[in-house]
């Protein structure tokens, strides 16, 4: 055992939402051409992006025509907590930048690993925004150290900067840096990278996270989803490739790199990104998050049928398929719960003793609209199970008369090692368990998973990632659980 | 005019959001009977009870076996920000306590504005919690005065405490206290009072905001409404009735002094409770909101149809009535916004010069919802217009190719002295503005508001007021807009 | 009394100093008739005056042209933690102002105790700031709840500032109704108060607390003490007598009320803001403080003289007697102590289980100074007496090899009712212990304390109060200690 | 260099003390081989190092015996203000660690340039702490940058612990790479470090900086000065020598490397350590600086008699120096300034409109000790002379008849490269003028300077640096002004 780096505040960061899968990161890249100054879109463009975490963010700024110094803070907490009208003030000069917004499966949840990634090398400054997970970190570290590298965060995006470094030693440009780079890193990873005058993009050869280009006049845009596009009023252009390095530079021209990609067949997209991550009124790779959704909603009904007088989502995720079940049913689609909106990711749970739950205080059935009901009750996955029993109870103390559980995802079986936060096998609920004890262990009348055959309907045939149902992974993950490892 | 106090941080306290109407508090009492701690349950009380208020909160606390202490803890911001563990903690000891969040429409927004007011009188210690607004605070603070009283807030509930304080020393209950001063009060107000060992609750004679009682074993629970007595895992017992002073005393006894109440015709209940300000699982003197605004829906579908192929809510308040259209309209009922629900009250707003908008932070388009669709947009009310107007754009914008808004209130026309903050006459939308002028200012194709006349099927008979909509104010109004008087 | 009120934050506000004294407040007051902005002077006037005070703070000011606002801000902590540029900058209006600084001898430690305390009442709005304490307030508060008064705080100057509104209603002046006030009270305190366009000052008629008055230009000063004049450029006009109250009125008129005054010889100035509180360079009635403690250190010498090689004083508050001392004796005067000047009043104090203590962490003895040497230390008091042992330990281990302790008071012997928080009779080292015992329980090779007797030589020859070393009140002391006894 | 990387808060962040010089650090390590928990000794030995700087200050621990984990925390401010008892107890595991308080002189004033560096590299975790400045920085980094290093802060300790794992990969112990490393180090560097299970401390060849063993039952420490040793019990045990690298292992076995020494005639220990930086109670390889400061004072009587009636010193700096002048000379030493102690390093200076003094509010005169007599005035340097100018007259208005200003030190004329902020040579009041001009300016009746040829008696005869004071440096220094270079 060697020495390992422990932060004063590592001691429960995380407060583990027992239902919720979590993403990890959401990226933003925009270059103003014409100087203008980006910090503040970059703000809003993080706002839009704050579903992907919520753990802590940070905004890099330099200013390409002027004596190009970089400006950053990084927090923890929200985009709208974490910045201040000054701190968008102070870096108002900068025209070239990326954001971030985080939620932690690799690297403990502190400052020091917030992002972005800002540093000093050769060649200048460079600030790096990184969603994913790699993979071969261990061995990527190890390497680096044997070579004198020191490590002062625990995040992957720490040694994907010394990679580019050390290549960029050797070649011409920062992109070829990055290429070079990228033939050694294994895993999901999409990347916004500012140098000092150049806006670099790229995406694992796999695709598994998304990232997106946008333009507003003169200025160039990044960013995980298109949700954050629509907010700043930039147009989208299109999807970074799978594999793709895009580059934009100092006179605005785009170019593009792919000699990473690999054929189609092999790209393994999150599938997760549509039926949970994204925001519905994004576009991945020109497929409608929401049109995904109402989609499963539609096969549900197709596959797993059940005569009922109203269907639900639970909020908000469950919304569109819940929708789609409706369309696709005609059972009249309704809303069966009020969610507390006031109520952000820290609230004093109930201990035990007390006569109040932490779903109660998130969650309140609406007995007026459900008692006396048949309920169909659409969620987007189970995990471990408790929340959904809670709920399904829930329906039923508020008069529902049957309550049918319908999941638009197959059951988790497997890990992620990718950068969702699935947690390990005998955690999850499905695991050793047919469809039938799930059903009666949560309460329900009847319960349904979406099939695995039909998930590639939701990406519109584009090419997925199933290793959480079925074990099949497009890389081989490492022989032991890694994520966190360098902190343990 | 003499001195008048003000706050340093008075100027600019308030971010009046420009399309939305604020309540302008939340109330909670308990008194567990068995010695049970009561801090944690009137914390989730007024999570619940969040959307009444979100400036500042406060609990008081007594323990009403013991040296029957008084602990208390006030603050601006929301209940989940303002309470820590260890302040609940430091409070564990009451058995007996009330709480308040608050949006202030009287007193400004500071830190010594905020409630429960917690005040020693002859008789002991006092904590108490107002919803509403007096109108006749003018006189009733001069005549205090003149009495040699000195003011530390500019709260109605300082000047109430004073008159119950004052009566106190002549009555030998402090329920005869309250009553007596509810004698000279005029204006709304649902208060609930904590005297060393009694829990008290009363409303104005014309029950402008509403008051509920519930219970949980041997605990009894006063509320704004009834979604707080769902979260805490209380039952509803029953509403304090307009002009009723109820009385729980150390024994458990609950006793009613009903002197006050006037003729039922004469009550006059704000029925933007039902429209706007309580949640939809409340039910209010056993309406359900929910209910109430699923009827608004079909009244505006029955008064006002058109043809269309969505309908959708401005979310979160328009949904309700939205899917009531839906439900009488056999049009399918559909979501067409994704709400940002990571933005709290507070946020940069962009300034003029960027590209960015508020409404486009917050809001975001369903474009695959929306487009090439005839959309119903419902939403509660206008205000102002501004915002209605950017939201028509927004569908269009997504590709809706009509756009027909309903409202399910009457357009607004005068303005609230009794607890609601509608501003005044000229900066409201339909202020010497035809139905058609403000459907072409919004850029609808059709506009319809709910008729006046059908308000009364809202609260199912229940007498109310209608007087921002009529101006017949069921109290004659004072004389100038007395709202902050005091401060200026 | 039954109910009582507590805040939240009351357990465990004070972490008493074991030997310390601490004085309860600092006033100051200033009215710039030339209309000249005045919270900038009020703060470096306060930060002059915080050695009588570190718990709280605050300002309030209002324009005497102007709408006559009044800006105020209160806070926990030290003046220059408390009040950023911002808030000064938000005050800067005001022409008239008044500021406090508190160490709480009655009432609790909290942000509501602290002051100014700013009112409303029947003649427009009141700032007032309080040094001392009222030994009637017991009576004083059921006299006022009797007729219906409510108290939000637990201080003396809420009371007296419900005394001075009642006469306000009878009386033509402000002055007036303090002359009225001043008749029902006893006890100490000097006063400033800011009516909307005069400024007050008053001291008790015994004296007990000083204030003075300087000028600036053409605007009006008032300080507890006049180190505070020199700071903001003031000259010193003359000391407010026992017993006057002063007025400064909107055309910079200055009058006087001496109808409360009382034969000189009555009068009893605390002996122990010579000795201890004031800072050395503030004169009270013309007596330098610097002086005052010269002469101490010189009687000592006179009275209990002691061959050694080397006086030195207990930093900061021994070493101007130290001084005396060393001129009277021909003994060298020198340093035998460093302390740490970074440590403020908060620091984690070693726990038990430590090898660290606390003594050791703010005091260092001067190894090279004392080695070899007969040491003469003089201190201002001995009140519990442990710190005095542990630091007579620690020149002995640094290689003294005598240790004379002079003492520039006599011993303690009652408790202080008029605003020191000299502890209860058990708790002092001097209480049923001779002189010899105290010399031997602190370890020194021979104690003489200053003999009652020249006290009056320290005031040279004003008439002071001696209480707490021969139980000779000045007026009849409350039956039982009322010190916090409101809140308890 | 083109890119560089700025903080946000980088504007601004430094508020230059005109008058003060700056030492950069202070360090402090602790190996309890017993296993006890060292967190609490680090916090009070950072404590009593303070006075070494109070921009920032961190702790970083482990333990040896169990999992090896590192715990640190980071923050701005004073130690007291940064670290609470909660971040303590979350260390307590930990019996090795090392502490660091610092003023920037080079890197900019940040959190992220906080210390101790905690990095993770191929042999594990180190912690460092570094007092000094480096003056072959850029080329160092160029070296390391060409080979890949990223660089995540501008300290030179990141350079440092670059160089010591970069040569650690090739040499078999930890010591052997600091031993290597300082090969390539020119400059001042007196450094702690943690590596997982060795305590190691060592001095750069010209011993610059101090550092001192001691030790305390079978716990070893390091510190930048005896006071540290002595707040928490240790003893003294020797000084690390100038070249020395000293490293206790596991077993408790302390070891030596001498080989970077140089011979003792080119040792340059600097002066200004005795003269001002560290506190009067240290003892710096022997040397007492009390003594020195006293001898200080001698000298100056010695060298520049003048007859006076009192000798005071410029609190606190001048006053040891103070009453060495006065024992040689038989003049009496006194106090003639009141500083206020409750002012930290942030106050709301006076705009230059107001009529009060930054100087006026730190301290005031003490009239009563110099009204009608001839002063001495003794402080430990001028560095621009304004603050000067004000305190002399600041006697002058306190009715000094006349004042002879006597420094203990000789005039600056050259800028410091090896960790003091001395400014640079325009900026020295000193620069082209002669001893009367300065006397002149500052508006003293006389001027002395301790002389150069006797700086020597002020370290005993240790080889000294007086580079500031005649240009001739221990090493050539960088042709341009480095400091801070990266960050500009």
């Amino acid at each position: 055992m060697k020495g390992r780096q422990m932060n004063l505040y590592m001691s429960g960061p995380k407060t583990q939402d027992e239902e919720v899968l979590h993403e990890e990161c959401g990226v933003f890249g925009i270059y103003d051409l014409d100087g203008g100054s980006v910090a503040q879109s970059i703000y809003y463009g993080l706002l839009a992006l704050q579903h992907r975490g919520q753990e802590s963010c940070g905004i890099a700024v330099t200013d390409t025509a002027g004596p190009n110094k970089v400006y950053s803070k990084k927090e923890m907490g929200l985009v709208n907590e974490a910045f201040t009208r000054s701190d968008l003030k102070a870096m108002e000069q900068g025209n070239l930048g990326v954001g971030h917004v985080r939620y932690s499966t690799a690297g403990n949840s502190t400052r020091e690993n917030a992002q972005p990634l800002v540093i000093n090398y050769y060649k200048g400054t460079m600030a790096m925004a990184h969603n994913g997970n790699l993979i071969n970190t261990p061995q990527l570290r190890k390497m680096l150290a044997k070579n004198g590298a020191i490590f002062q965060t625990t995040i992957d995006s720490e040694i994907i900067a010394y990679m580019i470094a050390r290549e960029r030693a050797e070649l011409p440009t920062v992109e070829d840096a990055v290429a070079a780079a990228m033939r050694k890193m294994q895993g999901a990873y999409s990347l916004v990278i500012m140098s000092p005058r150049k806006l670099i993009g790229c995406r694992d050869p796999y695709g598994f996270r998304p990232l997106v280009i946008g333009r507003r006049g003169n200025a160039w845009v990044l960013a995980s989803e298109t949700c954050a596009l629509d907010t700043i009023g930039a147009v989208y252009v299109r999807d970074v490739e799978p594999g793709e390095i895009v580059t934009i530079n100092q006179k605005g021209e785009i170019s593009s790199d792919k000699s990473m990609c690999i054929p189609k067949e092999r790209q393994a997209r999150c599938i997760f990104e549509y039926i949970y991550f994204a925001r519905p009124d994004s576009y991945l790779e020109q497929v409608s998050v929401y049109r995904s959704r109402l989609t499963a909603g539609r096969i549900l009904f197709e596959d797993s049928p059940v005569e009922a007088d109203l269907v639900v989502g639970v909020p908000e995720s469950g919304n569109a398929a819940a929708q789609g079940f409706a369309l696709a049913s005609g059972i009249p689609y309704g809303t069966a719960f009020v969610k507390n909106s006031y109520i952000g990711r820290t609230f004093i749970k109930p201990s035990q003793s007390t006569r109040e739950s932490s779903v109660h205080v998130k969650l309140n059935a609406l007995k007026e609209a459900v008692a006396g009901k048949r309920i169909i009750m659409i969620d987007d996955s189970i995990v471990r199970g408790t929340t959904s029993g809670q709920i399904v109870k829930m329906l039923r103390d508020a008069g529902a008369t049957e309550v049918h559980v319908r999941i638009s995802s197959p059951p988790f079986l497997h890990p992620c090692y990718f950068g969702t936060d699935v947690p390990s096998e005998d955690q999850l609920i499905a695991h050793n368990r047919s469809v039938d004890e799930i059903c009666r262990l949560i309460g329900a009348d009847s319960l349904a998973f979406l099939k695995e055959e039909r998930l590639i309907e939701l990406s519109e045939g584009l090419p997925i990632c199933k290793a959480c149902f079925n074990g099949s992974y497009p890389i081989k993950p490492p022989e032991e659980d890694i994520r966190g490892e360098f902190e343990k």
